[in-house]
């Protein structure tokens, strides 16, 4: 059985960087199972001692030394943190004097800059960008003048979630287009896509899984049935091929991956939020 | 005028933990503007090189060295990555071996872990909520049973957007209740949310900030109104008050902290994606 150890993410802020980071470290480790807790908004030594009271309590609780991940920025909120005798590992202290010498400047001290608004009309543009993916998903709203990106697939392939992930990470404005069975009767584009097609990304996925979530969907359905996934999979990839669109497979790809694929391919540069 | 520096984040996988940690880095440095760049998918020694020749292009634009932000697993890239002469920073590198040591145990070296699908059935429970907050958006079904959350607020107060967040990056069933007019008339919880009173969070937000979002959406209607707008969050923090619902204003939020919050007062323990 796989060792458990707890694992803490403090931050003085949402926690979502010490969370990233201790979760692409962590998972870098398979023999040990990690329960893990967010300690978030830790802006004080007080709340920092409340949260050394937690630590100790799972040291306890599990017999064994805890992992903390910390971004607070505050030392005195770190040192109270170290009183916890957790393997403390700080996510900014090793990039920031190599940082601080290269740019030949001091950081600031501000606690919990990275995910909170910093400027209203960056805000405003990813929020709008995920309004416009809800108003155009899955054909809803036809107008693809103002979209960056349009994913097109047959339904249940990935295309809303895709949508509504570049939009909210990255604030880029995704529409999507579902291939109709009468679109696919024919091997071209669906007239009101040819207007756009540099920002046509096609995603396709393997029959099999695509029945299977349909059937949770609408069991038993002739939507469902696998004769109608493997027809329609097909005939789309036949389309992606004969109009020369780039496509992805969202069987084994994450959310995550597809939107990193989808903004390498089309060349959409968007820093992250 | 502040400095321009360009930044690479270069990872083997989607980039998705070094901009996260680079972009919270980079925030703490106010002297200087970045110019950042993800190139992502490194996974061999020959898209490293090409990547060489992006930073060291950029060192000629800008005649200024480039900032490196790497997570890529393979040794063999990394050292080739550090041939561009920029100033490198590894993200993992650091943690690595005190994690070794404490662990007793070596890590693996799979490339892109963290955010590919290592495991389907969190995947899938990740895209239901995300369905499940698509589906139960602004009271379009209203069997709350399945949430784990319900965001109460008048329109246009963050709902969507913060039950989407929740969705996706953390896979909680949120759900949203839009506060109506005829809600408003009466100091207590419309009758379809009292069953799950311990499931609600209460969103609020400045009248004036609220009258400038409604009126992009629904120009110089009653709905619009500065005057609308004061009256419905008066009525709905008045509602929150009486029936005592946690509630925080978005005015200043971003969804990162909205999320964060809801989760730290509903004690809802969920992990990252």
């Amino acid at each position: 059985m796989a060792e458990l150890r707890p694992v803490f993410y403090i931050s003085d802020g949402t926690g979502i960087t010490a969370e990233t980071i201790g979760h692409s470290l962590l998972t870098q480790f398979t023999d040990t199972e990690f329960i893990a807790e967010r300690i978030s908004f830790v802006d004080s030594v007080e709340r920092a001692k409340e949260a050394v009271c937690r630590i100790r309590a799972a040291a306890q609780t599990h017999g064994v030394r805890p992992v903390v991940i910390n971004s607070c920025m505050d030392p005195a909120v770190s040192e109270t943190l170290a009183e916890s005798d957790a393997l403390m590992l700080d996510v900014f202290a090793p990039f920031i004097e190599p940082l601080e010498r290269e740019l030949g400047q001091s950081r600031m001290r501000e606690v919990g800059r990275a995910h909170a608004i910093v400027d209203f009309d960056t805000y405003h543009r990813r929020i709008n960008a995920m309004n416009y993916a809800l108003t155009h998903d899955d054909g809803i709203s036809v107008d693809y003048d103002d979209a960056e990106v349009i994913l097109v697939a047959v339904s249940r392939a990935g295309k809303t979630p895709s949508c509504v992930y570049l939009a909210l990470q990255y604030g880029i404005r995704a529409a999507n287009y579902p291939l109709t069975e009468e679109d696919l009767e024919h091997d071209r584009l669906p007239a009101r896509l040819r207007a756009s097609r540099e920002k046509l990304f096609g995603l396709t996925i393997d029959p099999q899984r695509l029945h299977q979530i349909r059937q949770e969907r609408r069991p038993n359905s002739h939507y469902a049935k696998l004769e109608t996934c493997k027809r329609e999979v097909a005939a789309a990839e036949a389309l992606f091929r004969a109009e020369r669109i780039p496509t992805l497979s969202t069987t084994n790809t994450s959310i995550e991956e597809i939107a990193s694929k989808v903004m390498s391919t089309l060349r959409i540069r968007r820093e992250m939020f």
